[in-house]
C-alpha cells in the first residue's frame, strides 16, 4: 500500500478492490459446507463470552446504566453490519476492554456533574460517539490507514501481548474476587458467610483450572492417540464450547447441599423485561445535554478515536498476516469509515460502540487457516495416492497433484503465474528427477512418501468469505435472547475461558517466542528451530536476539503499568503508536539493519509485496464432503502451530533448488536430490549453522545433503 | 533358574551367587557418590507416603490398636535388616494394602471372641505370624520359588495393573471422603459444618489434583526446554518430594480465615509420648492366648503365607526384569526365608510384618537405570568426542569407547566374551567400514552423530547395590521420629500422591500399553512402535493382540471385584496364581506358540537365558563428578519410557548385519552400511511390516536401506 494522503483515494482504492472480490466473498464461504461451523463456532464463543464478562464489569462500574444485553447488541449489531457491507471479512468487533474503561471514565465525570448526572450519562456519551465518528470519518478520509505499514511486527505483537496480559489479569482479578463479598450483593446472605465465601473461592478454582486444562487439551485433540479421527475433530473444533457446557453442568452437581449463590453465576438483566430497552431511545435525550458538555465531549472523543483508529487497524492487520497468504486486497481505509458509521449509530441507540479486536481477529483467521489447510491437504493426499496406484511416475504424479490443486485454486482475474503454488516445486523435482534419468519409472508409497512430502509442498493459505462473520454475529445477537441460558454459566467457567484465551493468544507470537527462547537453555535453542520455525533464529545473533527482546520487554511492562494509573491509563494506546516512530528512527541506531529486517521486517524495508491473486474455491465444498474420511490421517500435521507459515514464492525457495542437478553424486544416490529442497524448504538449517541440529529427527537428510563436507561423501 | 524340589538346593544356591557379589553391592554403591541420593529420595517418598497412609488406615480399622508408627516402623527395620543381608538388593519392602486388609479382618475375627478380645489382638496377630513365618520357612526349604519362571508378564503385569487400580481407588475413596465427616471425629466441630465440609472437599481437590499434575509435569522436567541443565535435573528427581513440600505451604496459605482442622491433615501418635510402645513388649502376652487360638491362627496364617510367597517373588521378579539387563543372579528361595524370619520378628514385636511392595520395587530399579545409563552415557559421549577432536577414524573411535565401556565394566568373574557390550555392534560396524576402504578415514561429527549413535548403542544395565535401598530404610525409620513433621502434611496431598504412584507405574506395564493400544486409532498404530518398542506389535497380528488383552482385562477386573468381597476378598492372590497354570494349559489352546512367546514370554519356552557376568563399576563414581556438566544433553534421552529395553547379546542383532557388506551399493553411500544396523537394532520395522511406518522420523533411513525395494535405488 502506498502512502497517500489524497483525500478519499484510500477509501476508493479499498471498495474498488473489495467489490471486485465481494460476491466470491460469500459464494467461497457456502461452499465450504457445514465444515465452516467449527471456526464459526469457535469464534463465537471468543467473542460472546468476553463481551458477556466485559458487560458485568460495565454493569458494576456504570451502577446499570449499561449491561451486557447492551455490549451483546453492539457487538452482534456491528458484526452483522460489517460482515456484510465491511471491508476486511476476518475482522472480529467486539466491545472491548479498552472502551469499557473509557466508559467508566465517563460515567464517572458525568456522576460528578449536577447538570449532567447519572441521568444524562447515556444521552452525553451518544454525543462523545457523535464527536469520535467525526474524527473517524477525518482519518479515514485523509487516507490516514496508510501509514499502516509503519505498524510493524513489534507494534502488533506488543499490542497483542498487552491484550492477553490484560485477559490473563482480569482472569486472576476474577479468581480472587470470588473469595471476596461482591459489592453490590447483601453481604448478609448465607453464601457471604467465612465458610461458604471459602468454599465458592476453592470451587471457583477447581472450576476455572478445569476449564482451562481441559480447553487447552481439547484443542490438541487432533495429535491424540485414542479415538476414532472423527471424534477427535469433533472434540478439536468443538472441544472448547463443549468444555464449558461441561464445566456448567459439574457446577451443577452439589447443587442440593450448597445454598443458591454457589458457585456464583453470572449476573444480568432479563431482557425480556420491559425496563431493558430504556436507553434505545436515548437519542430523544440528547438535546436535553447542556450545550457546554456536547462540546467537551470532543476531549474523551479524541482518546477514543485515536484508540479506535489504532485498535481497529492493528487487529485487521493481524488477521491479515502475510503467513496466512491472503490473496485479496487490504481495506483498512474504507473499515475505518464504517467504523465511523458504525460508531454514530451505536451512540444514538445508546450502546457502547463495537471496535475491531484482538485476540478474536486473528484466532478467526487461524482457525480458517485450519479448515483451508485440511480440505487442500485430503484432496492432495487422495491424488497422490490414487497417481501411486495407477503406477504413475514421478513426473505424473506431480502432474495430477498440480491438476488438483488448480481445480481447487482455478484463477479468475488477477493471476499471476509465480504465485501458482505447487509450479516451482513440482519444476524444480522434475529437473532433479530427470537428471536421474528416472522420470518414468513408477513411484512407489515406500520411495515417495506422500503425506511428509505434501506436508512440506503445502503453503497456508486463507480464503476470506464472509459466512462466519455473519453467522458468529447472528450467534452474538442469539446469546442477548439466550441471556436466561447464558445466566447458567458460574462465573469462575468465565474467568478459566479468559485464561485460556491468554494463552490460546500467544503461539505464533513472535515477541513471546523471543521471550521463551531468553529463557531456553542454550544446547536445547535448536528445538525452537525445529517447532516454531522463524528466519531471525538463524539469522540473527542470539546477543542481538536477547537485546530486542528485552528492550519489547521493558516498552510492553511501561504500557502495561500505566493502564493500572487512573485517568492517564487511557493513553496507554498513544505509548504504542510512539513505537512507530522508535522503530523507524530509534532502533536502527542499535541493531543492525538485516537484523531488524528479520526480527521485525517492516514493509517499507522490504521488496514489493506480490500482486493479489483472485481465486474462486469452486472446489473446497465437494472436496471436503467426499475426503472427510481421509481427514484423520493428516490431522496431527494441521496442530502444529509454528512462528511463521511457508510462503510459497519467497525467492528462498527457488535459489535452493538449483543444486543438485549440477551435483554429479546426486546420480547415485536419488535422495540427495529431494533433501535439500525439502530441509531448506522447511528451514532446516545447514550442520554448520544448527550447533546441535544434528539432533532434530531430520538428521538423515542433513547429513546426506550435499552440502555438508563429510569425508566419507567425498570417497 | 532350573526347577530343583530338593531341600535347601535353591537357598544354597542363592547364598553362593550372591555372597560372590556381597562386596561389590557395597561398593558400588559408593562409587555412585551423591548421585545415588536421587533415586534414594525418589523410592524413600514413595516407600514412606503410602505405609503411613496404610498405618491411618489401620489405625481407624484396629480402632487404635496398630497405627502409622508401627507400620513406619515395621518397614523401616524389615527395610534395613533385607537392605544388609537380603539376596536381592533392589526389592523394597514395606508393609502393603493386602496385609492392612487382611489386619482388619484378623481385628474383626478377635474383637468379635470375647475370651480373646481386643486386648489379645496383637498378641494373637503375634502367633500369625509364627505361622506364617513356619509356613514360608517351609516354601523357601523346598524350592517353591523355583517355579517363578511359570510367573510370566502376565501374572506379574495383571497383579502390578490390580495394584495400581487399589492405588486409584484409595486415592479417589480419599478425596470423596475429604467431603464427608470422619468416623473417628466429633461431628459438632466447627470444620463439620455442612459449608466447611464443602470448603474441605474443594480445597482437597485443588490440593491433590495440584499434586498429581504438577508432580508428574515434574518428573519430565529433563526434556523441559526453559531453564539450565542442572536445575532441571534437580526437578526431575527431586521434583516429587518438592511438590509435596510446595503443596504442604500451599495448603496453610488460607490458615488465617479458615478453621484449624481445614484441610485435614495426616493424624497419627505422637511417638514420643509414652503409650507409644505398649504393644513393643507384645511377646509377654502371647502365652495368655488360648490354645485353640493358637493352634487356629494357622488359617489365616496359610492365607498370609500364599500372599507373600506371590507378591515378594513378583516384586522381586519385577524389579529384576530382563529389560534392566541385570547381571547379578536372582535369589527368590533365600529372599523367601528371610521374610520368613522377618515376618516372625515383626510379629513377636508386635508390628504388621513387611514384604516386597509393588510398584516401588520395579520404581526403585527404573530409577537407578536412569541414573547408570547417565553415566554411562556421558563417558561414552566424551571418549567420542575426543576421539573426533584428535581426527580418529571410525575404527578408532569404536575401538576408544569400548575401551571406555570396559573400564567401566571391567569383567571380574565368570565373563562371557559374546556379552560384552559393544564389541558385536563395534565388529559388524567395523566389517562395514572395512568393506568401504574408508576406515582409516577421519570421522567428523557432522558424519558420526556422536549423540545419537551412542544412544543406539547404549544398553541399559542397572548394577545392583544395596546402597539406595538400606538409605531409604533408614529414611522411613526417621520418619517416625519426624511424626510431629509429617502430620502437617494434608491427607488430599497423600490422595494426590497415591494418584500419582499409580499413574508413574503404568509406563512399561505391557498389559496397560495393549490396553490403550485398543483404543488407538488404527491410523496411528505406527505412533506405538516410535515410542514404546515392543516386539509383539510387529509380529503378532492386532486381532491376537486384541484377544490376549481383552482376556487379560476380564481376569483383571474379577480379581479387582474379589477385593471387594469382605472375606473371599482375601483370597485374590489366589486368583492371580491360578494365571500361572491359566498361561500354561489354557492359553496355548487359543493362541499360536510364537503369538504368546510375543505377547507373554515365559522363560520354560525360551532358549536358556545367558550366564550372568559380574563387573565391578570402578569408573562410575569418577564418571559422574567429571562429566556431570554434560549430563543436560543426554537428559531428554533418558526420559523417554520404552516398554521393552534394548538387549545387547539378542540373536536378532547379530543376524540383521551381514547385509550391507555383500552390497554393492554400499560403496556410494556410506549411509547404507549405518542405517540398517541402526535401525534394526531399534527394531524400526522394515517398510512391509510398519503400515504407516513411513511417518516415522526415521524415514529417510528406512528409505535408504538396502532392504528397501525402491525402483529409483536399483538405477
Amino acid at each position: 500500500m502506498e502512502e497517500t494522503f489524497v483525500p478519499f483515494q484510500g477509501i476508493k482504492n479499498d471498495l474498488r478492490g473489495r467489490l471486485m472480490c465481494y460476491k466470491q466473498d460469500w459464494t467461497g464461504g457456502f461452499r465450504a459446507g457445514f465444515r465452516i461451523l467449527a471456526p464459526t463456532t469457535y469464534i463465537f464463543f471468543a467473542s460472546a463470552i468476553p463481551v458477556i464478562s466485559f458487560g458485568e464489569q460495565l454493569e458494576r462500574d456504570t451502577e446499570g446504566a449499561l449491561t451486557a444485553v447492551q455490549t451483546l447488541a453492539s457487538t452482534a449489531l456491528c458484526g452483522v453490519i460489517h460482515s456484510i457491507i465491511g471491508g476486511q471479512p476476518l475482522l472480529i468487533l467486539g466491545v472491548a476492554e479498552p472502551t469499557v474503561i473509557m466508559y467508566t471514565f465517563l460515567f464517572t465525570f458525568a456522576k460528578g456533574r449536577p447538570d449532567l448526572g447519572q441521568n444524562l450519562f447515556v444521552a452525553w456519551t451518544g454525543w462523545v460517539c457523535v464527536w469520535t465518528a467525526f474524527l473517524l470519518f477525518l482519518l479515514a478520509i485523509l487516507g490516514a490507514c496508510s501509514i499502516i505499514n509503519r505498524f510493524t511486527r513489534v507494534a502488533g505483537e506488543l499490542f497483542g501481548l498487552l491484550i492477553a496480559m490484560l485477559f490473563m489479569q482480569q482472569a486472576i482479578k476474577g479468581l480472587v474476587d470470588e473469595f471476596r463479598i461482591p459489592k453490590r450483593e447483601n453481604p448478609n446472605l448465607t453464601e457471604f458467610i467465612p465458610s461458604w465465601r471459602f468454599a465458592n473461592g476453592m470451587f471457583a478454582l477447581v472450576l476455572s483450572f478445569g476449564l482451562l486444562l481441559t480447553a487447552l487439551k481439547s484443542r490438541k485433540a487432533r495429535s491424540w492417540r485414542y479415538g476414532s479421527g472423527w471424534l477427535r475433530s469433533l472434540i478439536a473444533d468443538y472441544g472448547v464450547p463443549l468444555m464449558v457446557l461441561v464445566w456448567t453442568a459439574v457446577s451443577y452437581i452439589p447443587s442440593g447441599s450448597v445454598p443458591k449463590g454457589i458457585p456464583r453465576r453470572l449476573f444480568s438483566p432479563n431482557p425480556w423485561s420491559p425496563g431493558a430497552y430504556e436507553n434505545w431511545t436515548v437519542i430523544k435525550d440528547m438535546m436535553d445535554v447542556p450545550v457546554l458538555y456536547i462540546i467537551g465531549a470532543f476531549i474523551p472523543a479524541t482518546m477514543i478515536a485515536v484508540l479506535y483508529y489504532f485498535d481497529h487497524s492493528v487487529a485487521s492487520q493481524l488477521a491479515q498476516q502475510k503467513e496466512f497468504n491472503l490473496r485479496k486486497p487490504s481495506s483498512y481505509h474504507y473499515d475505518l469509515l464504517l467504523l465511523g458509521v458504525l460508531t454514530l449509530m451505536c451512540g444514538l441507540l445508546g450502546i457502547p460502540p463495537a471496535n475491531g479486536v484482538i485476540p478474536q481477529s486473528p484466532m478467526h483467521t487461524k482457525s480458517l487457516a485450519t479448515l483451508k489447510h485440511q480440505l487442500l491437504r485430503n484432496r492432495l493426499v487422495a491424488t497422490a495416492r490414487k497417481s501411486i496406484r495407477k503406477n504413475a511416475s514421478l513426473g505424473q504424479l506431480y502432474g495430477n497433484m498440480q491438476e488438483a490443486y488448480h481445480q481447487m485454486q482455478t484463477p479468475l482475474v488477477y493471476q499471476e503465474p509465480s504465485a501458482g503454488g505447487l509450479k516451482e516445486l513440482k519444476e524444480s523435482t522434475i529437473q532433479a528427477a530427470t537428471s536421474m534419468g528416472n522420470m518414468d519409472a513408477p513411484v512407489d508409497e515406500t520411495l515417495f512418501d506422500v503425506e511428509k512430502e505434501i506436508d512440506d509442498l503445502l503453503p497456508v493459505e486463507v480464503k476470506e468469505q464472509r459466512l462466519s462473520n455473519i453467522l458468529q454475529s447472528l450467534m452474538v445477537g442469539g446469546c442477548v435472547a439466550a441471556m436466561p441460558f447464558l445466566k447458567k454459566i458460574p462465573t469462575s467457567v468465565l474467568w478459566g475461558y479468559f485464561a485460556f484465551m491468554a494463552i490460546e493468544s500467544l503461539p505464533g507470537n513472535q515477541f513471546w517466542e523471543r521471550i521463551l527462547l531468553l529463557f531456553t537453555a542454550p544446547s536445547r535453542r535448536y528445538k525452537v528451530l525445529e517447532e516454531y520455525h522463524a528466519t531471525f533464529v538463524e539469522t540473527v545473533p542470539f546477543k542481538s536476539i536477547a537485546m530486542f527482546t528485552i528492550f519489547q520487554t521493558i516498552y510492553l511492562l511501561i504500557c502495561f503499568g500505566l493502564t493500572w494509573v487512573p485517568i492517564a491509563g487511557l493513553m496507554f494506546p498513544l505509548m504504542i503508536m510512539l513505537l512507530v516512530p522508535v522503530r523507524q528512527y530509534f532502533l536502527p541506531k542499535f541493531f543492525k539493519g538485516a537484523h531488524l529486517q528479520d526480527l521485525d521486517a517492516a514493509e517499507y524495508e522490504e521488496a514489493p509485496a506480490l500482486p493479489f491473486n483472485l481465486a474462486t474455491e469452486s472446489e473446497l465444498g465437494a472436496g471436503a464432503s467426499a475426503l472427510a474420511d481421509e481427514g484423520e490421517i493428516l490431522d496431527d500435521v494441521i496442530t502444529r502451530s509454528r512462528g511463521e507459515f511457508r510462503h510459497v514464492s519467497s525467492p528462498k525457495i527457488t535459489s535452493s533448488t538449483a543444486t543438485p542437478a549440477n551435483d554429479p553424486k546426486s546420480l547415485q544416490s536419488p535422495r540427495r536430490s529431494y533433501s535439500p529442497r525439502v530441509s531448506e524448504l522447511k528451514g532446516v538449517p545447514s550442520p554448520r549453522s544448527s550447533g546441535r541440529g544434528q539432533h532434530s529427527p531430520r538428521t538423515g537428510e542433513v547429513r546426506s545433503s550435499p552440502l555438508g563436507k563429510s569425508p566419507i561423501d567425498t570417497v
